[in-house]
């Protein structure tokens, strides 16, 4: 973070990239360092803060990397290689460099001159009309990219171990029972609405994709409407 | 945004949402608000500010959604479906549904109550041993993708014409409906079981995104069901 102005979006900075795994945080010449403000916004993310490393400028922060790429809010003049987010976690997990990515001064950002330092520039794909993200909020987003690159979004998956589904035969045996209980309750009347009636019921629960543990509850309350309505009352 | 705590959060996040092209911002009883401090944070958002849809109850916010993802940090104990911010994105763009995003208090989340009257859970992949992100952090990580999506797919809003999905308010009234009737027929007691039995029957309607016409068969079998088991018999 070059000359970050606001001690707040270096806690905020320093909290998101916690959140996404990320530890290495270096500020050049920030205008109030330390901060109980940085550390509020932090949020437990103090070990970043008491690890962050600072610097007088930014030829020391970056002297040992082989890779670094700009933030950028403002298109420039001159056409430098632009990644959006996800090309730049891309192009960091694809590559054994030892990278940094720079964010600048909240009102003016980069200067042209640490612009030209930098192999790539990074900018947000955003509203044309009110393109200044805060900084920690450009930094969650790029850092949430990396993170998400680097787990390979298995989440897809991940969506947490669900209950093994209703087979095919579960179904069609719900559907014969619900079938037979909306005739015992007269809902259902031998006429040309009927077919399109069960076919309405079928798509709505096959679109829900149905758990067994579900067929069963249904079955269960179908049972108990059959014990209710029986002409045999109760 | 549920019960919000800090103003600044609430002005962060109007930023964010102007900086993704989103504008209805709705806030269910923010603890402060409207807030100089939100005003400074928005930082010339100023607009989504003066137009947020402020509600006393969540109900309220929700009332003409056909589509709410509850954004939750936590792993819940009912596998509720989930999607991750890319996920989300798609499923948005690819839905004509009137679509509601919660985001719940700083410290605590939405509760479990809430989460249930979402359709889909929305997790922010993250690192496991810091997992809590700041709200208007986890609303930018949100829209970026949603901006994303929409300016990489921009033909995604295309999708078949839909039949009018159920809102929020039919939603709730069939469930009420649903209840009376699982007592009527005694299938449910006032026992520990009750709410586990209804939270399921809530998340699997919820899931299979009803039509307002499924709706209306639903409660013509609810009321058929109530006639047949009228104390009075038929």
């Amino acid at each position: 973070m070059v000359n970050t102005t606001h001690p707040g979006n270096i806690g905020a900075a320093a909290r998101a990239m916690k959140n996404m795994g990320l530890s290495d945080l270096a500020l050049v010449d920030p205008v109030v360092f330390p901060s109980g403000e940085a550390v509020a916004r932090a949020s437990g993310a103090d070990d970043l803060l008491k690890g962050a490393r600072v610097y007088a400028a930014l030829e020391e922060a970056i002297a040992d990397c082989t890779l670094v790429i700009g933030a950028s809010a403002r298109l420039r003049s001159i056409p430098w290689p632009q990644l959006d987010p996800r090309e730049c976690a891309a192009k960091i997990l694809g590559s054994t460099a030892q990278t940094a990515i720079l964010f600048g001064r909240e009102h003016s950002g980069l200067t042209n001159e640490e612009l030209e330092r930098c192999h790539y520039l990074l900018h947000i794909p955003c509203n044309p009309e009110f393109s200044s993200l805060n900084v920690a909020a450009a930094l969650q987003v790029v850092a949430y990219e990396l993170f998400y690159a680097a787990i390979g979004h298995p989440t897809a998956k991940a969506t947490t171990a669900m209950e093994p589904l209703a087979t095919g035969e579960q179904m069609e045996s719900f559907f014969s029972h619900l079938e037979d209980v909306l005739r015992d309750i007269r809902f259902l009347h031998p006429t040309k609405h009927e077919s399109s009636i069960l076919r309405r019921l079928r798509r709505m629960f096959q679109r829900a994709q149905l758990e067994e543990k579900e067929i069963h509850l249904l079955r269960g309350i179908l049972t108990a409407v059959q014990r209710r309505s029986a002409p045999s009352g109760e």
